[in-house]
């Protein structure tokens, strides 16, 4: 498949959508905290939201539109207030935030999608809001994809977004990407019609009916944004949406046919660079690892065992620190609940082996450090001869992030 | 109950046991790193070990002896290296440890348990550990129970040690225990017959059968060493051993009767005593916090919520910090895999109403702050009408933890 990265693209590069991001002042530090993603046309939607109970207002404002099974024009996001736990007054104040988007855009406000991140349990403070969404729809620019990016950042220390183009069906399209992290990320979507705060946003110019934007977006989350693990709390605002403007001329898109499989391959590539680009830059992270657990008897298995990895402090910490210590790679597996034989085991770090047979492999531990020295790190756990496999996106537990997070609210 | 608390109290309180504490040079830190627990009787004996795959050498060593049913004499133990992820040549090096002592001893090498903690995956040097087991032959005393908390230490910043009496059968018994911690601290113990790196022992000279030795070590896990989670990190060494030196000259205790209602009682005290001390010096640990959930369907569901907020570093960050972020705590609970309605959650810090219905009960920010400043915070969440309550013993994730275990190797 010919996939071709653009340089600086962004949720503006496929035809038909502008973005904007812009200073309302819900930050006390005075950086963008809203932007706005708007298109030219009624957009194809399909998304995924957070399976924490305690899902926020606009998640379920939004999950009410998606269920609805209709087009969409805009999205209009806030960071610095969650909008979460905040009852009867979060949800009116949601829909107020639709309603007043929609009356400025000129569209209908169940044509408004919302999401927030930031304080959990804060009310919204309306009246800078609304102000906020006066600015945003006037800053509105076919430019605005990066701006937007910037808008949407807590804790992250880069804007992330990114977009890429590809032939179907004898025409060029484009899916554009952006994403925010950087804490409270272990996102464990579900695709709606059926909350991280980890916010990601695809756009595309491609023609494609709504059942194949669904299958492609919820096919793509566990080879995406559901592998990866920051600090292992999952939030009340995680949110995936993937809007298609329907511009490129593309004959349309139809789920299970061959241009499907190739949309839904570059559909992946880019919701997989977005949640890559979130672990990179999760809360004081210092290493990215990769960590791929097989030979269980079932996939499930082996994601149960990393995700116990993927959480464990002990790990973590040693990633962090740079020490080979495997016993606590081992240990996080033995009691990650699933069963296996540990004289079965075998551990590599960057193809070198560490553990063979449940035992130190005898690679002298100078060797096992200089494996850990790079900003990413594969790391190779075999349980048995199973055919189960999950890959994570992971990181390690620093001092930065018990700083920034002691420190968040004061 | 009159349960009396003794001054100075050890393992070495209860009549029949001696033990002692040396400096065989496992440590580079050049600490005490072997203690030995004798019994002048064949004592009655009880455990539970670690439920995770990579049980320990020792702790495999352990379970043959505790499943033939029959008494012990001593407990060897070493800190400064589990004897885990070792092979076969740990298990060789477990039962050689047992049989240099009983040879010592002048008993059987299968009177003999063994516990080992510390670096996982590293053989056992065994020439320092016998001629530290002669030492330890040699150190045994009557005075000896301090001198083994001390030994048997790794990360603890101190020895942790108690005794105290009571009244059965008109005669005086005593129950004595020491424990460490102080990291990779999340057990889930199974008693046996059917491994934290905590170990725990408790001893008494009170006449016991071994059923009723068993149903008291098994009824009090619950509500000591598997209710506690420092990092959530569950070991491959966990051991928690009751000894029974038969000396006490009181009725033997039955199973199922009020004196032995009346043992289990002062067990469960011990046990809970010692497993609140190991938290409250648990790597780095700052606050100390009883987290109480209740009114769920069931105790499982509410065990689930409290493990979920025990393990997030964003709740343990946030104690830390002394940060009020109540929405940490609701978005963990929300993320448990425990279904409730989130506008019927009700949250305490210090029996000050932080959360009413779901949402921020009004407390003053000020206030919510002053709730969080003490070493200890008790924490209560409800979540419903349920009758299902289960409590957790926690603590706070600082710089010092990640400290200590960055550079636990190097």
């Amino acid at each position: 498949m010919n996939l071709r990265v653009l340089e600086n693209g962004s949720v503006t590069t496929p035809a038909g959508f502008t973005a904007s991001g812009i200073k309302a002042g819900l930050k006390k530090s005075g950086q963008p905290d809203m932007a706005l993603l708007f298109c030219s046309q009624p957009a194809v939607v399909a998304a995924a939201f957070t399976s924490n109970v305690f899902a926020a207002a606009p998640v379920q404002w939004d999950r009410q539109i998606l269920a609805s099974g209709k087009t969409v024009r805009a999205v209009i996001i806030n960071s610095g207030n969650a909008n979460a736990c905040t009852g009867k007054q979060g949800l009116e104040d949601a829909r107020r935030m639709a309603a007043k988007t929609a009356e400025l855009l000129k569209v209908q406000p169940e044509e408004v999608l919302v999401s927030s991140t930031g304080r959990i349990g804060v009310p919204m403070p309306m009246p800078v809001i609304q102000n906020g969404i006066q600015m945003a729809v006037r800053a509105l620019s076919s430019e605005g994809g990066k701006d937007a990016a910037k808008a949407i950042m807590t804790t992250d220390t880069r804007a992330k977004h990114l977009a890429v183009s590809c032939e179907i069906g004898g025409k060029t399209i484009h899916l554009g990407g952006m994403t925010k992290g950087s804490g409270m990320i272990a996102p464990q979507m579900l695709p709606c019609p059926p909350q991280a705060t980890m916010l990601a946003y695809l756009t595309t110019d491609a023609v494609i009916e709504q059942a194949a934007l669904h299958a492609c977006l919820a096919d793509c989350l566990d080879q995406s944004f559901n592998r990866i693990i920051v600090d292992g709390d999952t939030s009340t605002n995680d949110t995936f949406i993937a809007l298609a403007s329907n511009l490129a001329g593309n004959p349309v898109i139809i789920k299970g046919t061959e241009d499907c499989r190739k949309f839904c391959l570059a559909f992946r590539q880019v919701a997989g660079a977005l949640a890559r680009e979130m672990v990179l830059d999760g809360e004081g992270v210092t290493h990215f690892v990769e960590l791929q657990v097989h030979g269980t008897e079932s996939d499930a298995d082996a994601r149960r065992v990393a995700e116990a990895i993927a959480r464990s402090p002990l790990c973590k910490t040693a990633w962090f620190g740079g020490d080979p210590n495997w016993g606590r790679i081992l240990a996080a597996a033995g009691y990650s609940g699933v069963q296996f034989n540990p004289d079965e085991v075998d551990l590599d770090y960057e193809d070198i082996p560490i553990v063979r047979g449940g035992r130190d492999a005898g690679t002298p531990e100078s060797e096992q450090v200089q494996t850990l020295k790079g900003r990413e790190i594969h790391i190779n756990l075999k349980l048995g001869p199973g055919q189960g496999a999950f890959t994570i996106w992971t990181c390690d537990l620093s001092y930065e992030y018990v700083k920034i997070n002691a420190d968040y609210h004061t």
